[in-house]
């Protein structure tokens, strides 16, 4: 079932500015018995992705009635929520006082085999590389071109995810999920303040290696930062946290050992993770 | 009235990858006296449009007759088509066998004040970048995200556009529209590889300068060339083409003295121009 503006329909105006332009923002949130999985972080992004684009937020009390409207009784789903500009006539000007579109829907649990959380996942490296812009950085706004281009690189189901570089050949994230890479002992990840969506399964992350007195490095990192790491792994909300077994570029591929840190981190964050109950 | 995929609804479905993630392009082409300007141009943008994204172009035909489902009788309206890769369940992953959407609909011709062709408009500097990506440059794609902010940064009717620069701060478009500038008695207009609409009436006054053997400087154009330029003109399908009368900036603002050669091209182009019945 989808409910947009509160009402049961899976239909939208072609007039929606979602659609015209991309205008507008969205949030997949695991469900876990019930109890959508981090919903303050959720709900914090996108009122600040709101906020970057003055689009008015619903309001976190709105959106949960909402998702309460939706009556899901499954165990387990993925939770998806769009909030757009809503509609105008043409044109790129934003109207002066929007009727923001609220879409909320959900759908199956996807089914990850559990060795890609236990085992490691095949990583590849795309062609396809992401634009830097300051002023959509960091927010899940609907310009999502670039990641499905880069997502229809390869059919090979054994390749799960792909690594997304920037104009300048720095690491962003990979088409769904933030990387993070282990070097020397020391945890690093992109920062995201020119591109790339700061996903809360990577804010999880950081939180809890602040509260462990875990370093972490945000900064710039090249390819070959990604290439020599010690270890790799892969955060969203709907996957938890994946480490990189194989990493595959077009000329070489490269096997990653044991990844020790990233089990630790995996299991200091087991009650955070979405797979805890599976 | 609004046709998708043929039938008579102005409803599409929350699924379609058009409103999930921009994946899709669109056409904006003026129809004067049922004849839709410029529509063979149009129709090849959007099937290159469809070949750069891998989106099976739906043909001509097929979109020619879904405008003459609108049944439109007007004697004049901005026809707008738009184009997407259709609805799939979650994931950025392009399905294998893409069912595409086609959108058309009919706009009442927008008023613009005829001074506006004739003695010029008033643009501004935005403060917002368009970003760099070869592989979606050029095509008129659904992630518009930065020319809805663009254009949200200024309200006075009296401006009328707003040129944009790219991440090197070189002159890339105008939110709407496409840029010339006259320098030393030469055209030039900005390259468009690395990001950029290539709209149908650049392509016109690209290709009536060819004709007329009036050489055309398709180069970067950094922002002291506009700002020391003799002249400056906008195009699109729907102004035509209009001079710029005053440039404003945060800082500044500068007036262009009498556009002797966008006058004479005008003159040139005047039936390719859309206000050429007014």
């Amino acid at each position: 079932m989808v409910v947009v503006n509160g009402q049961p329909t899976d239909l939208i105006s072609v007039h929606d500015r979602g659609l015209q332009y991309g205008d507008g923002l969205f949030e997949t949130i695991a469900v876990i018995d019930g109890k959508a999985q981090h919903w303050e972080l959720h709900m914090l992004r996108l009122a600040r992705g709101c906020e970057r684009l003055s689009i008015p937020f619903p309001g976190t009390e709105q959106l949960a009635a909402d998702v309460d409207a939706l009556a899901i009784d499954h165990q387990r789903h993925a939770l998806k929520i769009i909030v757009t500009r809503g509609a105008s006539l043409r044109g790129y000007r934003p109207p002066d006082s929007p009727q923001t579109t609220r879409i909320v829907y959900s759908l199956p649990w996807p089914d990850y085999p559990a060795t890609n959380a236990e085992h490691g996942v095949t990583v590849r490296l795309c062609s396809g590389r992401l634009s830097s812009n300051p002023q959509t950085a960091g927010i899940k706004h609907l310009n999502r071109l670039e990641q499905v281009l880069a997502r229809g690189e390869w059919g090979d189901p054994a390749i799960v995810e792909g690594l997304m570089l920037d104009n300048h050949g720095n690491l962003v994230e990979a088409t769904m999920s933030n990387v993070f890479l282990v070097a020397n002992g020391h945890l690093h990840t992109p920062d995201l303040s020119s591109c790339g969506v700061a996903g809360i399964m990577r804010e999880i992350v950081l939180r809890e290696c602040r509260s462990a007195a875990i370093s972490v490095h945000i900064r710039t990192i090249t390819w070959d930062d990604v290439w020599q790491a010690d270890e790799l792994f892969l955060t969203n909300s709907l996957i938890g946290l994946w480490p990189v077994r194989r990493l595959v570029t077009p000329q070489e591929q490269r096997d990653f050992a044991a990844p020790t840190l990233t089990r630790e981190l995996r299991a200091r964050l087991r009650d955070s993770l979405p797979d805890h109950v599976a």
